[in-house]
């Protein structure tokens, strides 16, 4: 674990100190400092302000010589003229990791600003996050970004070059996907610490299950195709490379002072290592999420239950267009099927009820039947109404709403809560029982608290084309596992 | 107005019956008429049921004989082997339009129900929608489907020949796009009026701007490919076809008792006709919104104002790669923009701010000096950060609740509320003012009350990614218009 413990300062501080914090909330120092606190942070933070005596309610020290604790980790958000200084206070007072927050280096082509911080760094063995970052999460209780909204905890991590990639899935983790996190981190200029040293730390680190990066840029090549290879045959890697047109190479360049590698580069990588490339930022994060929360499908046969024709047939040639098959199912196993299925549904697969209020039967009984067959490897449902379906529907004109009818529906609906989730904790077993996956998915967002439910307890919930790409990555995936496995 | 006029009953009744519409509110037909009244529809409903006096709080009819009124629209919920004579009694009594959401007829083989009904309906002159369908939404009031969420008024008109297509985006309208719809026609196994005519009908009428087609099945194809080649030319046409390989032609068949065409049929049809494919459905409505609501673009150039350059650099390389540019500006326009900019911003393209809250430099100044100037022809915004987020910033433990700072940030929070509109109301403006298109992106969802606030007033939010394809599809238009205009 030798990367991981010497990383400890980053991922398991007990002592904080913040160089930027100040009374003002809207400092960008004081919301990164409030965050942390609010994500649950159970250790201490101490505020570095040349003229405050307290900041937020805590202590402030005007230096961090001054402070009596030792201190874990610094993190700074200040103007870049003062960090040099605050960098070597900090290696005077034996600190070992901070967190630079604050740009206007290499970046804005400050090249010797950003030299001499190195030199600084080294002088005391300081790792540096940074400079020019968006920091970290470390799940359950660290949230050192401006982002206000940490994860549940889970086993999916990412390194992104890119400060904003590291804090926007905060938003869509908390607004449409509910996914498990172990840690994000922003690696930003990368001046001592980067991309490969925390590539390494992730292999070590048994709470990661999954590896997204946002890349911009090869800093050393070979380290980076070597590590990618041998982790992805472990943890898999899913990687969005940013930055390979005229003007998207034009952007990165004036943002973290890389240079950055045309497209074919990562997908020659991807070829060589079997890791996952992907082209658009929700696909990554649906993808991780699936990859830590539900098992790897053994073969390429998908069941598709659905509620409505539509999306089956929609799903069915998305798979068959993309290596996956959606298989006649065999006369024993239609006829199983069939007593628990409306007379005008279809048992070939798609299994398409049509429309049927037998939750049950849909939710649970049919796909126990498919998962327990060795027909099938993966299964997809289409249709999850859940209750805010029924909210709107007793949403009715004034004049009616007295009428029994309404308000036993309402009572329905009520009830109705307690049944779904008893359904669904079935489906939450049958991903252990069966170890085969299974994705819901539905138009419904996260408003719908079903959908929260089962997100958050590692049953993705997407909508359907999402869903279906979800799987065929995982097959992909799963192929290549098997591959170097034979 | 000929073929709109011979669809008023389905687009303006006044008077609507009910088949299997009853006292338990669980029924599919009681379910379409409390969603009609729901919806604000102001004409009268007629239950029709064999015991009841009244339901749900209507005078019911035993017979549609006995209906004192003309009727000029029944939905039929019912047992398929009740339909024809109910169907005898309604053409007996004048009807001319009927929808019959339920199915039991070629969908699953049964060919001499649906012919019997065919005759009928031609006895009697009688227009039906469906068999084997989901009915009908017409905005401001009338909906007619199971699904309790009618979208606001707007220009977006869907014909689907999927069911769950025809309802399913009234889940995602609301959850996620706040489109503006005109109407939502599920035509079902098109007895006697189809997709074409329903075309012929949307041509006509002046409340749809833009028409989207969940395509299953060519029935007419002369007349289809004409038609679409003769609308795509005043009122963009996308397509999804659904079904192409051999088990979602399989699903397809049977739910719709279509003959689907493969996909390569719809590639050739989009090719003469200039309409646009897609593959996946949130694409299609986002697509249909933009064109309903913002301006087609002129040019291919698009600036890119961000506040974080990894989503800058990713836009710029989706652009890039598909056909539209992301222009190095002007010096001149450079310097115009530079005072509005913090010193370590990007003056090129992307026109980065790296992080600023100086909004109203974001939302309003940055923004008209693009807009007015002639190097641009479309706006992209990525970063909106909005009051969930200060929301959540004074969500602190307890012991912090009461420090000045705290509070002074929750009272700055809701201030900024008004402050945001203002911004707002500004770039709504700037749409009519400069007549380009405007998209802002982010990862917030209409949880967000501002993405929420934009959406219905007209300026599409979206993810970043689906942004860019959404200006990349409208450029495809707008240059195809101008191909045949030249």
């Amino acid at each position: 674990m030798a990367k991981l413990d010497e990383f400890n300062g980053f991922f398991n501080p007990k002592i904080v100190a913040f160089y930027g914090a100040s009374n003002m909330l809207q400092k960008f120092g004081s919301i990164h400092l409030t965050n942390l606190l609010s994500a649950g942070f159970q250790g201490k933070v101490i505020p570095i302000h040349p003229k405050e005596d307290e900041i937020l309610g805590f202590k402030a020290y005007k230096n961090i010589k001054d402070v009596p604790d030792h201190v874990d980790l610094v993190v700074m958000a200040i103007n870049p003229n003062l960090i040099i200084n605050f960098l070597e206070d900090c290696g005077h007072k034996g600190v070992k990791h901070v967190i630079i927050l604050s740009g206007g280096f290499l970046e804005v082509g400050n090249k010797e600003a950003q030299n001499k911080m190195k030199e600084v760094a080294e002088k005391y063995k300081i790792k540096i996050m940074g400079p020019n970052c968006s920091g970290e999460v470390v799940t359950p209780s660290i949230n050192i970004t401006h982002v206000p909204w940490p994860p549940r905890k889970g086993g999916v991590s990412i390194i992104s070059q890119s400060g904003t990639y590291a804090v926007q899935p905060l938003i869509a983790i908390n607004t449409k996907i509910g996914m498990g996190v172990s840690k994000i981190i922003s690696v930003g200029n990368e001046v001592n610490t980067d991309l490969v040293d925390y590539l390494e730390a992730l292999e070590e680190d048994d709470e990661t299950t999954s590896i997204g990066i946002y890349f911009e840029a090869v800093r050393r090549g070979k380290e980076f195709i070597e590590l990618v290879n041998r982790i992805n045959k472990k943890k898999p890697i899913v990687i969005i490379p940013i930055g390979q047109t005229e003007a998207g190479s034009r952007s990165a360049k004036s943002h973290t002072a890389a240079i950055t590698s045309p497209g074919y580069v990562i997908d020659s990588i991807c070829e060589q290592t079997g890791a996952i490339r992907v082209r658009n930022s929700i696909d990554m994060l649906n993808l991780l999420n699936a990859f830590d929360s539900i098992p790897l499908p053994k073969g390429n046969r998908v069941a598709i239950l659905t509620l409505g024709g539509g999306p089956g047939t929609l799903m069915s040639d998305l798979f068959e267009s993309n290596g996956m098959k959606v298989p006649l199912l065999s006369k024993d196993l239609q006829e199983e099927l069939k007593p628990w299925m409306p007379d005008t549904a279809s048992t070939i697969n798609p299994i398409d009820l049509t429309y049927s209020d037998d939750m049950q039967n849909f939710l649970n009984v049919l796909p126990e039947i498919l998962l327990k067959s060795d027909e099938i490897d993966a299964l997809i449902f289409y249709g999850l109404m859940g209750t805010e379906y029924f909210k709107n529907l007793v949403d009715v004109p004034d004049y009616m709403k007295d009428h029994d009818s309404i308000i036993t529906m309402k009572n329905f609906g009520e009830m109705m809560e307690d049944f779904f989730i008893a359904l669904f904790d079935e489906i939450i077993e049958f991903k252990e029982k069966y170890k085969k996956p299974i994705i819901l998915t539905c138009y419904n967002t996260r408003e719908e608290k079903f959908v929260a439910y089962l997100q958050d307890r590692g049953i993705p919930v997407y909508y359907p084309e999402e869903g279906v790409w979800t799987l065929i990555r995982m097959w992909q995936y799963s192929k290549f596992l098997q591959s170097i496995n034979k």
